[in-house]
């Protein structure tokens, strides 16, 4: 089923300045993995860092009802965020929060949206690759980019048919025994990792395979984000 | 400000099959008013038309955060749609079950997702054009387009600065003393006329000139809708 | 079926002072459909309007559970108003809006509840009719009734069996082609037209009878609302 | 303040036949307290009473936003019930359950609703005094007024500066030291007591002289009940 | 069934200070019903309450899902508080409000949970019993116990079998035709009566009969709760 | 700060059939961390897995008020879950699926409650190591033990002070960079690694150190497990 090498990740487009209207915004496409990335830049804090002469990165995430191959039910009928959407946000609010000096923000905060308009796997690490991009376009524009410490992204690798592979479509990930997602930033640092078996445990080395595997993933997704964003 | 003649339409770009997943989909853009609409078939009806022999059309509104100038609260988030959201989703559904007749659809329900990725005045009015071209996809995947009666379209006009427009952007819509929408079917006839003054009453006259400006634009948007469709 | 004739009202009762406790109220009887209008003041304004040195109206419709010949599920129990209720609450507050200049009403807010008792076609242009006088009382009893430009009424119209009529009951109203609704001023301005096809289209000169009909009725509306407000 | 003796309640209106739709209908008046009650009879029975051959009995009570002096929030707005509503609500069911023999029901449910269009204190217990005759008026209609075993009717007394006094109006109700509710059956029997301190204690001797006068006052609401009913 | 006395209750157990964090705290084991209660002090009042120099006693209470014999819904995950638990919540938070001097309080909340973590019949009243020892320890701890003015327990009663018996089980409970619970000072005083006929009306004499066993068990309750609070 | 050694774990008490009601309970403490976890058998499975000859298991999760130094609002006044307490639900039924064989199951649901009285830290990994022991004596007293193909339990560690650290506490917990949880099997297999920095990213080194920490602690909550259940 897989044609590309177990290493190799998916065509990435990165179109930065999407959206009219953002501060900073990047359609992400990873292969039929679809996410548009807004950032907005609002001059104010939540109220437990208000006067603390810093600022704060915040994400939500969410899917069209047709991103996926069945209509899911949308969010806003069902009166609440399912505890995926949740989990999602948190992790991208968290791994955009690990490059940036809160500090030299001053009392801003940036929120950044992903809504995935196509769904084939690995929507929440494009929506850590992508956000980045729009987070640094809006933090440029406010004059803050000095604030930036470093990029983050994300790849995601499984263990399917036995095999260490990169960066699994929805096929391969409804097929891995593992699962995994690292979120790492450009210099090599680790800012996230999250492996879970589905249906089987895993073990050091399948771990140490994957690893392997994202790094060398996360290090053109790098080099990706600096090129559009000529850094 | 406006460049375009009062009895102009905006660019109108309509990419259907935008989606890879939904059974039937079109990108509308109408100047900087983006949406993707999708339409879902699933077989099976609401619970009060079951046993019946008919079908069902129903539509779904929703807009992105960014989609705005200012950033809009996500309604997930919020716990629940806005009375706007809800009468657009209602509007858009009455337009097209208007065009279809329900007893040649089978038990079959069509959803159509609506959901604005950038807004510059006339979501409706596109939302209705757009998710028409949608549909007959979808009906045409399952083959039942012989349901479908005549197209559907709609357009907004308005009175700015005392002359009669023809769809209204956002500046000019803020700018209007009246703003209607009206939807009407390929052949001519007329779906649903909305009027509302804002600040001020309007006159027979005054509707009588948006109404001429609507009838050629609407009769326009059934050319475009007929061209993509092939019909 | 129908005993009036096409271009009758049915009978129209307006009890102000009906509630004890409300700055202004109005008990409308249209017929079988029965609406409660309170009328309350307050001393601030939405938070979007503060320090503008102006004033704003809304409104907010309710039906109680028997309202209606089948039992309608309470909204309180359900968790949230449906969006019939909210567009009809956009609805009336819009309307009433159209007629009081915001600027001389000072930083205050007047809200109109409109409780329908009882149902039988027409609730929302009986809640504008007979919310406008629960309003002018609420006004004049805060020597605020300058800010009033003109009387509102409401009044639907419809096709049924190929004719026009005034005034839907609930009978009429299903059996309809096409409902209109028409929000005119006393001086004969027009304030909202929201005219719906009900699985056939409506032509220009079906629409023109509609709002030749609806004139008259407003008129004899305003009529009523000034002498029982003795303005 | 009270004019009426301390034994003397408000002057009571019972209303039958108030709601052109319902089973039953009551409109009920003590003082300035008015409450719409509503029967309705459904041909079915809660999930957990499927199969046993008997009936239920339930209720709910809201409360227009305006029925006060100041205006109170509307339960469908703020997205759901009260704890007082809910308590309300219980109490009534409760209470008209206890004169009803779930068994000669058959499988039917009987739901009153009690809306109070003005409230003047008493609330609850009018609720329940007027709920009576809509739930016999329902339950006669539907041929089933064998399955009522005794009338069910309410009334509050308190202790308000020292002295036991009967039905408390609003402004008694918040100058009362103990306030207290009796549920009766006409045939004297008793159905529910709440008896609650505000800012002080009560003796046995207070709670003797409250229930002497709740028990007259009971007598008197099963004979006005009895007569509108004709039983 | 019942092996205690007519007026004996279960074993009753106090432990004081069994939360580590809360400013007091306490849990109650009335035989097989155990509840966990803490009481928070914050240094502020409810809006209503500003300025006015006085503080507030609140209560909220709570059910873990297999408190029960059946699992209950966790209603953390049903979107709400169902009517009873907010009806319990109430009247605890008014039983201990009427054994304070609020003035004396001064400006801060007191609020109590209590969260039942077994459940075999007599949770609210348990609740109560225990949450006074709760708080009258985070009053003590803040200093401010001189505004406590006597203690407060509670203790059901009810009709089984046709005899009055003392601190129902569940199993108790479910029997009988009565159940009735009693809020009593350490004094005497008298704060709420709940007296509910299940399938049955009582008479004046079974309620006198439950009051008296009633006083006897707050007796010893008060007891018990002035020996671990050592006062 | 850290009295303990590196590697070690805080005093650990399992308390198997802590609730009389629930067909498997365990209370466990970890140092001052305290879970209540209840394990319900129903005979159903859910909609998706209908007829399909498997079974399911499922984890709830929540915090009482008082189980943090501050007080936490009540989930269910609050109207919803957080995403926190969404996320450690799907952990912990995630965790506990990986070691139970579904199809030996049959079609029945276990639904694991995992409810904190008191937290110092690591209130999701007890929660998993304390869930294991309640579910397991529910399946026992089920007789499907059988379906438990091994023991699963979790444990933390950080990176405190540049050293890895074991079992942390809430002080330990916040002034970490680097916080990491795992979930292993009594076999020493890997089923979930999820491994967070905190305002600094973490390296290949500190990773190894920590779970290496982490396998030596699993492997004592495992025979400890073992030894109350005595398998």
């Amino acid at each position: 089923m897989r044609e590309r090498s177990d290493g190799a990740m998916r065509p990435l487009v990165l179109t930065p300045g999407y959206n009219k209207y953002a501060e900073g915004s990047c359609l992400i496409k990873m292969g039929d993995t679809h996410v548009i990335c807004t950032a907005t830049v609002e001059n104010k804090v939540p109220v437990w860092l208000k006067g603390k002469g810093q600022g704060w990165i915040t994400a939500e995430y969410g899917m069209l009802p047709r991103a996926t191959s069945l209509r899911t039910e949308r969010e806003a009928v069902r009166g609440n965020q399912s505890g995926r959407t949740l989990e999602i946000s948190r992790l991208v609010g968290r791994s955009l929060r690990a490059v940036v000096d809160m500090k030299k923000l001053g009392e801003i905060t940036v929120k950044i949206d992903c809504d995935v308009i196509q769904a084939d796997g690995g929507t929440r690490t494009a929506s850590i690759t992508g956000g980045f991009v729009a987070m640094y376009l809006a933090l440029a524009a406010a004059k803050k980019q000095a604030a930036v410490m470093d990029t983050v992204a994300a790849v995601s690798a499984g263990i399917v048919g036995g095999r260490a592979v990169l960066d699994l479509d929805y096929a391969e990930d409804s097929a891995a025994g593992t699962d995994a997602n690292f979120v790492m930033t450009g210099g090599g640092g680790m800012v996230e990792i999250q492996a879970t078996a589905e249906n089987a445990v895993f073990t050091d080395e399948q771990f140490a395979q994957m690893l392997a595997l994202a790094k060398e993933g996360a290090a053109l997704l790098a080099m990706a984000q600096k090129e559009v964003l000529g850094i």
